[in-house]
């Protein structure tokens, strides 16, 4: 995920998900091709295409991981053949035995869904009958419906440029893609060129073989040899777009790219959260701010809605988030191992207050009294967010007084839209936040809350629950709070995030779950450990505060510090 | 229109409008009372009944009559009888005799569209055999479908509680709303009494003559005498609304409602143009800033919609304005004879400058050199608004040097919404605007403010179009561009005006049509006069400007300013 985002910073058109028939590619794995490209379009907001190779495989089987690719919202397949399984190429009677075959299925059985991609070899196939042979299969696949091609790798912009050439004179129009491959190191270099059946040219080898065992040498002349490659291309006229092989590592293409002066260098996000990249997806840009640190669970539990909020959320009386039960199956799991946990978290907890040491060590960064730091809670995957830094003095001092944050942002009154901590959306913009704090806390310190927040009855909306629906709330007609929101040149207001009072509650089911099954279930059953959490699942509530004066200072921490004043 | 207004400004449940059968009630004349209601109804946002009289009017009017109730969005209507043509009264074979055929037959043709209200008699109506029989009259409307009843006027709050409980006794048990009359003269009493067929109670004879002559003390009385009379009603717990009989004199009424402490003095708007109560409205919260002094013709350009914007106007592409052609018909008229709109806007023109000097008369409110004061343009009914006088100096400027100015708001960076000035919507919010500057000028001085506004490219967003649709525009992809917004405890972001470059185009034929329609045709065809407006209308350009940047000083006059610098 950090690297996707790394590589998105850049503003590529797309990015490419290889097909690994050994690993399983179709299937629901975190690793397999299909769920990686699932993670880069709805989470990472990446435009992506999917490698699908042909081979060995029934039609059944294609179709079924295409409707797949089509139900995530995947809309581009580069349509391959795969390798052979043994040394030899052997056709099958009844399946598919070129890409050729795969692209006609795939128009066949869905139409203009998918945009598709081939890929073009621009010195021929290694087992193609010869140069011209190869050049009639690309032409073949194009007719077939396929919308462009990428090319494989090659080391001269002449090998790209004549064969573009070639691809023209036998009437192939669509877009050819050059496949650009920075050279990283010497053994990557090596083991690419086995696999391509390419021959490196002798002017590269004469530099590389003197420097083989200097990486950083290798590398500076990889960067050096693909921006002048690139140029030559990019100067042709024809060239109109860049593929980068990659292999997984970005510093290089990155180099390359802000060399040739395309790195569109923006750190700048088009909204406070990761938008995503699924075509019915594309207008959403409302969202409830409870969800913020789990968007996963988000998208997975609003994956059956026909339409997204767009402008507004609206007065939804029951949006119908997914069944937690379904849920706890694909997402509830944490990555970390029970062991790493149990570190974290504590093997052996004393009492309530145990509990808030652990939330406040995830506050402050620092190691718990084992020697180990809190880098995840059951409610947070990542360590505390940039923008919570800055509230983080005032939330260590409530969370080891038992107001257990999990989800807060500060108020902000117009700072500039390019601001790199809390800025997002268009340049020229204003963007604006409510303070919100959101915790568990025991039904003691709710008590006096209830009594303080009195007073601050038209400046603060709160929602209070406990594990069994006990609602008490201020919020008119049950009305969501925009609590960001930005104000751009020449567009409506946009307003990405709401406090709203119906989702809550499909929130709450799935905060107080977390609590029982990321972190009681670490313990045996009936041991002390276990109890504690069961004995907070139970008994505490789940309270959200919004200070609606986003223009003054937060009022929140003296709304947290009148009431423990009240309760001593 | 004022005095709905200051009606309205108390937030009264409803208002009723009565029928008078010889004025042509169901007209389109702007003083029918079908218009009247709905002026009230679309153009002031209050809830109206429209009283409906069916004696002498065949089964086919009333349908008409209530059609078209329906299609303005009327919800309520007080079915009513209506007097005799004669002295006596004489039934009709075919027709409608009594209010309950009234009743009957709305709820026949229209099912539960209508709410119907009917008409109770405290003391028996004058023409009944007895105050009994009355009664079961009464019982026979609310039985055929009446939902709730108004009382005649009556002098003593005991006279309507025994009426009360007579209804409850015989089983009337819909909601009964007594009719207050406060005696406000010596003379529309008499009056009153002579057609209602009441009689003064001894007491207030006793006060009342001998200060007949007093206007001042008999409406203080009359004031003193409804107070007590109404504290009496709303003490007895049985009466939940008072329905008060102003004969379109707001003065006293309002002295009673305030002494008892129900006059809901709210100056605060809901949004800062006037919403309209129409059924369908109801969700409308977003206009384009155009018409907004012409509220009445946006109200009628768009009433075919079947949904009204609310949240975001939302990329329309071709938003459908009802057709210039049809509009004329009703709208484009002045409502000032044309003797004195050619006192106000000049007997005979000698050139351009002559008609800046009328906008910049319009605009400093001085007299012009004839001595007349300039109360109204083409482009604006009324004199300038409060807000837009905080511009006065800058506009005065301008429009001397001809920039003439027909819309224009400063901008606001987070006013309380509670602003005496600016302020709009619920309490304990915060209004923003950007600053917005629409005007006519010549092609000369808009080539100059093309080379300007370049300097202003990233921070100002400006439409230029011609009569002929020339059209110029830096607005990204035609979005439309918020330009008022506010942010209020619990509540999503509302943003009721728009800057929307595609309405715009539809605004420009009407702005375009006024300088012809309400000015050159009060010259003779040929004269010098009407072909200086001719020329204006053909040649000069409708500008629109909207400075981004709201926190920091509106930066349109320095714009202007630097587009006369370039000009010398």
């Amino acid at each position: 995920l950090p690297r996707f985002d790394r590589m998105a910073a850049g503003g590529p058109l797309f990015i490419d998900v290889t097909w690994h028939p050994a690993g399983d590619p179709g299937s629901d794995k975190e690793t397999s091709s299909m769920i990686i490209a699932n993670t880069a379009v709805n989470f990472c907001g990446l435009e992506t295409i999917l490698h699908m190779t042909c081979c060995n495989q029934t039609k059944d089987d294609i179709t079924g991981h295409l409707q797949k690719a089509k139900r995530l919202g995947l809309k581009n397949i580069m349509a391959l053949r795969g390798d052979p399984v043994g040394e030899e190429w052997e056709e099958e009677v009844d399946g598919f035995n070129y890409a050729v075959d795969l692209v006609k299925h795939i128009r066949n059985e869905f139409d203009d869904y998918f945009d598709i991609c081939v890929a073009g070899y621009p010195t021929g196939h290694p087992e193609a009958e010869s140069y011209e042979a190869d050049l009639r299969h690309l032409k073949e696949k194009v007719f077939a419906g396929a919308d462009f091609i990428i090319t494989q790798l090659f080391f001269r912009s002449e090998t790209f440029l004549k064969f573009m050439k070639d691809c023209q004179a036998i009437g192939i129009t669509c877009p050819i893609i050059p496949g650009i491959f920075p050279i990283q190191g010497y053994h990557s270099l090596r083991q690419l060129v086995k696999l391509s059946k390419l021959e490196v040219p002798q002017e590269i080898k004469d530099v590389i073989e003197p420097i083989k065992d200097n990486d950083a040498a290798i590398r500076n002349y990889g960067v050096e040899l693909a921006v002048s490659m690139c140029r030559e291309l990019l100067d042709s006229g024809v060239v109109h777009g860049l593929h980068f092989y990659t292999l997984n590592r970005e510093v290089a293409t990155i180099e390359v790219l802000k060399r040739l002066g395309i790195w569109n260098e923006d750190p700048r996000r088009p909204l406070p959260w990761a938008v995503s990249a699924h075509p019915k997806r594309r207008v959403e840009d409302v969202r409830p701010i409870f969800w913020a640190s789990r968007p996963k669970s988000y998208i997975y539990r609003t994956q059956e809605w026909d339409d997204f909020p767009n402008g507004r959320w609206g007065n939804s009386s029951s949006p119908a988030f997914g069944e937690l039960k379904d849920y706890y199956l694909f997402y509830l799991k944490s990555k970390s191992p029970r062991e790493e946990l149990l570190k974290m978290w504590g093997e052996e907890l004393t009492g309530e207050e145990s509990v808030f040491e652990v939330f406040t060590c995830y506050i402050t960064g620092e190691p718990n009294k084992n020697g180990y730091k809190v880098t995840c809670m059951p409610w947070n995957d990542d360590p505390l967010a940039t923008e919570t830094n800055l509230l983080k003095e005032q939330l260590e001092k409530v969370n080891r007084r038992g107001i257990l944050t999990i989800n807060s942002q500060p108020n902000i009154n117009g700072k500039p839209s390019t601001d790199p901590i809390v800025g997002w959306g268009p340049s020229g913009g204003y963007v604006f936040q409510k303070a919100y704090l959101e915790f568990f806390t025991s039904s003691e310190i709710v008590t006096a809350l209830l009594r303080v927040l009195k007073r601050y009855e038209l400046r603060v909306n709160y929602h209070i629950v406990n594990v069994k629906g006990q609602n008490i709330t201020n919020a008119p007609d049950l009305q969501p709070n925009a609590v960001t929101w930005g104000i751009f040149p020449g567009r409506e207001i946009i307003q990405p995030t709401v406090v709203d009072p119906v989702s809550f509650l499909s929130w709450k089911d799935e905060a107080f779950a977390l609590w029982i099954e990321q972190w009681a279930k670490l313990y045996e059953e009936e041991s002390p450990s276990r109890m504690i959490i069961q004995y907070i699942h139970d008994n505490y509530y789940l309270v959200n505060l919004v200070d609606n004066d986003f223009p003054l200072e937060n009022c929140l921490w003296q709304v947290v510090e009148d009431t423990f004043e009240l309760l001593n």
